[in-house]
């Protein structure tokens, strides 16, 4: 163990085994899930050749291998609890994508919403026995997040009682799915389905690709890989071109939609069910985001331990980089930031399994709400992921570029959270549109619930004006006067929005141009609101924590994620008034004062979110700090070094001399 | 040609050609430029295959092979003037590296600079006809900026008249260096210098790595690459232990310093001299800042214009996604900024051939403050310029994401910037010197001249305090007025970053403490000083453009620019008393105003940067719009494609069924 990293073990003032419990939701889970984690470390073909050094068709090759691997051992593990499987499967697979993700993720699930009994009779014992390997073929080269643009069509011919699919233009090219390329044999087709001559919108169609036993695409098909992107390079993210590809009628996914026989279409009842499975997906998606800032923090603040440079004192020795106040004002935040948003997944996480007991039961009241701030909190919380991943990165100087150091597989894997499942700025006009309705609502006289509820009490009270006029009576050291600086916040910003489409109709424009002239207002309101959302719920948690010792040092984390935010949109609070000049340079003060308060807990506290050093696969950010001996190590594996000479020298060099 | 784009240049009010002639510098320069485009465009050798679809072997290979192309074209087709055969290379190379880049940025120029007659006599020959290829050896896997932390050692042994030099520890093997691992058989070692007992501190010797006839290391080496990273994927950065080597005391660069051979050293007159080149490299780097906007805001409002998507009316087509006002709010901004760090670039390079005259006049007295100001702008613009150009690539949706936008690669090529050649925060901190310096002198009654020159007759106007009992006669649609709240910001952050300071020193900590916990206000000083300088040559740079219909659109783009900033920075000028809640309230209002003001001709503003197709390499960026047609074409390349059946078929998905 490298002395640095052993000292700075030795100052924490507070049980890391405790706070790992309290992440995982319980000893009892910790223990579990370093069980599971167990059996992959101990099974030799988990010791698999750094993808970093391998091209892309090997990566790919590499993680179609482990896919059926994991496909067996779950089974003979006897493994069958979605989050234990999770939990394995995060393991097995490391930083890094699964070959047959959507699979799992979207072609099943779909299969199980929308067939009809006769169908899931017929569909799901072939899927769940890799007889068929599928994926979900929504977006189109010309078409993303917008489902009525979508141009590929099925049209019903009953004379044969088939679907005919076509991509009729090169936008309509089905474009994007994960596994569509190389490894599906069938693809969830969505298409606007024509039948008796009329447009009934997307629907899904089960669609054969390529043959079973020959795995070569069938006619009327092209597909293939959409070629290299920034990150999963191990995903055959493919395309799909459609010419006249006929499918039985049957296979037209039923439960709610139909089409009879002689091409009748029945309409589905109701639309609102798609909201439940939204919502679970951006839940996942907000841990997603903790678990690469939790990462990141790991590598760079262990790394920040054991690197020595420069000096603050002349002639002393190099200081470890984490004494110097820019490197913890970089990295000591962020893991506030990680601390927040494991608490905020948790939050939703319990919320939609509440909402869940709640529509099983036919009410469904509180399921608009979730459904909005769900979106919010998606771009809200992956956003400042992304951010915060590159932060660490260059936190780590020059070695923060090396693969070894895991952060760019990191960021590159993390970053298309910003885009899939709703681009991020979609979302959070997601949310403001929800904001404004409730606005309006507030407004009318009505009583608002759960988090907007703000909407009414505060709806009378803010108004952007000078500071002297009213009263400050925040305490900066308070979390529960914080969170009610930040709710004032949303509820100005909310309203400022509200206003902007107020003035933006008083001028004659549409709703529409109104509303997307106001956008830049609403997208503010909504990240307000989510930035409140997430303060308070962090807060809420602190009372949950009976340690003392946890509870001190939470409540640290809670005050700086508080404060730094401030400080970061300190313009805000001013606007509004909510703070005066002098309370937010005391906050810039304060903040120098948690850094150092935070300091000799700080790698206790990213011990706490305990990676394995199998599962960060970062040598930057080992457990024992022993970073150079195995960055040496790692290097002299690049497939550069296989040889001393590199052919380019006879080939290109060598002659070069005598052509001068 | 797309009839989006089309459509998008016939709206422009300003003749394209006439701000590109701005841009390069004179109607003369754009002309010179383009025929030597034209030189690498009509060469077939040019035409190489994506190195996207190659291995990392490939592409080392590719870009070694490149490099030795342009040797020779360069003395084929007499090019000599450096800014020429830069265009050629910058053209020649794509986005991509140069395999013997630190050979004629470092090698050779170290060679010019620190060379006794004698020694130049030797070396510059042996350089220049590629007999030897350098690099420079100075970062160590433990030490990077800090250069008195450096640990490898040269020792004089006066009996044989030899340097030894040794890596001592794990920690000081060379790391980092470009062309180390495979091309290079020299490199400038810089090592502490030992003789007679004493150690002088870094010296350079020119170090044989590898056998000139066979290439392979010498005896006392262990040479390789560092593998893989992120970016910078055709060069190899290489590692360098050295065991015992011995090399004649000649190998000692001694213009300055030298070893007798009796071992006695002599020192060097002064270091100061090396102040020109950090200026000349950091300058090159706001350029380049420039240049990686330039190219990404190219790509992403081009593609802006002819990517359709979601409805602003309902039923109405899907609109350019151009048209939201969302997306022109994450690309403006970004367009004006391109603009201003091009003016600043072009101020830099201008002031430092000014100053050089100097110089060469014997005249110093201006080169500290450039100094400084260099360091902070490097920072503040590459920086700037990394999250940009996320930001666009963010913009693009989800083909952003694919290497065929170019954006990817743009991004990894760029981001090392904000580490190497001082990392950033380190930069900001040397500005932040220089500034607290300044504003030291003024409080002593000294007379500052140049862009600190605010220090005296701000001095005693800024104290945050409540808006209300401060005049606020800011116009915020006068550019000058602008200028003079941006100076009165930067000042205000100076005396606060001194302020913290002092009151650090009444705590009785130490200079160098004191200095550490006000790291955070310091960063804050140079970022406002920096942005004062940035706005005021944007706004200076307007007195020079005769044309008024490029005037009207470039003042629009500065105003943009300057009211942008105190948008996101609006905290700063609240709490300074600089701004009121209204005028911030009225500033937001405007900057939608010129977003609106500004869309007729985005796709002209970058058109002026005139990338050529093949120079920038991005489908989504192509002049024509002709985006998806060619995003399947290239698709269809991607080696995963080769066969249509991938093996992993047959290997992994066809055995897994029968186990199951």
């Amino acid at each position: 163990m490298n002395p640095d990293i052993m000292k700075e073990r030795q100052t924490a003032t507070f049980d890391v085994e405790r706070l790992t419990n309290i992440l995982d939701g319980g000893p009892e889970k910790t223990k579990r899930r370093r069980e599971i984690e167990s059996l992959v470390l101990s099974d030799p073909d988990f010791q698999d050749e750094d993808p970093n050094f391998l091209s892309r068709s090997e990566r790919y090759d590499q993680a179609v291998k482990k896919s059926a691997q994991m496909i067996l051992k779950i089974r003979e593990h006897g493994i069958s609890d979605p989050e234990e499987i999770y939990c394995y499967k995060n393991m097995f697979r490391g930083n890094h994508q699964e070959a047959m993700g959507l699979h799992y993720a979207m072609f099943i699930p779909t299969l199980y919403n929308l067939c009809d009994p006769q169908q899931s009779r017929k569909w799901l014992p072939l899927a769940k026995s890799y007889e068929i390997v599928g994926t979900y073929a929504q977006t189109e080269m010309g078409h993303g997040t917008h489902l009525r643009g979508l141009e590929t069509t099925a049209t019903y011919d009953p004379a044969t009682q088939e679907f005919v699919l076509n991509t009729p233009t090169i936008s309509s090219i089905k474009w994007w799915p994960g596994g569509l390329g190389k490894t599906s044999n069938h693809a969830m087709v969505l298409a606007q389905l024509y039948t008796q001559g009329n447009c009934h919108g997307l629907h899904a169609f089960i669609t054969p690709i390529r043959d079973l036993i020959t795995h070569l695409p069938l006619p009327g098909i092209v597909v293939g890989d959409i070629g290299p992107k920034f990150g999963f390079s191990e995903v055959d993210n493919g395309y799909l071109k459609l010419d006249n590809v006929r499918i039985p009628r049957e296979n037209m996914l039923m439960k709610y939609a139909k089409v009879e026989p002689d091409g009748t279409y029945v309409k589905p009842p109701s639309d609102k069910l798609t909201y439940g499975t939204m919502v679970f997906i951006r839940s996942i998606i907000v841990g997603h985001s903790a678990e690469a800032l939790a990462k990141s923090c790991t590598i760079a603040i262990r790394y920040s331990a054991v690197r020595h440079q420069s000096e603050i004192r002349l002639g002393e020795p190099e200081p470890q980089i984490l004494d110097y106040q820019t490197q913890q004002h970089k990295l000591f935040p962020l893991l506030a930031t990680t601390y927040a948003f494991n608490f905020i997944a948790q939050y939703m996480n319990h919320t939609y399994k509440c909402i869940n007991q709640d529509i099983n039961n036919g009410d469904f009241s509180q399921l608009p709400e979730l459904h909005a701030l769900s979106a919010g909190l998606k771009a809200f919380t992956s956003w400042a992921a992304n951010t915060g991943i590159e932060v660490c990165r260059m936190a780590c100087g020059g070695h923060g570029y090396s693969c070894s150091s895991a952060l760019p597989g990191i960021y590159v894997e993390f970053t298309p959270s910003c885009t899939y499942e709703g681009e991020n700025t979609v979302m959070m006009l997601q949310t403001a549109r929800y904001l404004v309705k409730s606005y309006r609502q507030a407004k009318a006289g009505q009583q608002l619930s759960g988090m907007v509820s703000y909407l009414n009490e505060a709806e009378h009270r803010v108004q952007p004006q000078p500071v002297a006029a009213r009263p400050t009576v925040v305490n900066i050291n308070d979390l529960a006067s914080l969170v009610q600086v930040y709710k004032l916040r949303a509820a100005m910003l909310v309203e400022l929005a509200a206003k902007s489409i107020q003035q933006e109709l008083q001028r004659r424009r549409s709703q529409e141009d109104a509303w997307n002239h106001s956008a830049i207002d609403l997208v503010r309101a909504s990240d307000a609101h989510c930035h409140y959302v997430v303060v308070k719920v962090f807060t809420d948690k602190l009372g949950e924590i009976s340690d003392t010792a946890i509870h001190s040092v939470m409540s640290t984390l809670a005050l700086l994620y508080a404060l730094h935010g401030i400080a970061e949109n300190s313009g805000d609070f001013l606007q509004a008034g909510l703070l005066s000049g002098p309370q937010v340079l005391q906050i810039s003060v304060r903040i120098k004062e948690l850094l150092s308060l935070l300091r000799p807990n700080a790698v206790a506290l990213v011990d706490a979110f305990d990676f394995h050093d199998k599962k960060l696969n970062s040598i930057l950010g080992r457990y024992d700090g022993n970073v150079y001996e195995h960055m040496f190590e790692w290097a002299r594996q690049s497939p550069l070094n296989t040889t001393e000479v590199h052919e380019s020298f006879y080939k290109y060099l060598k002659p070069l001399r005598s052509q001068l």
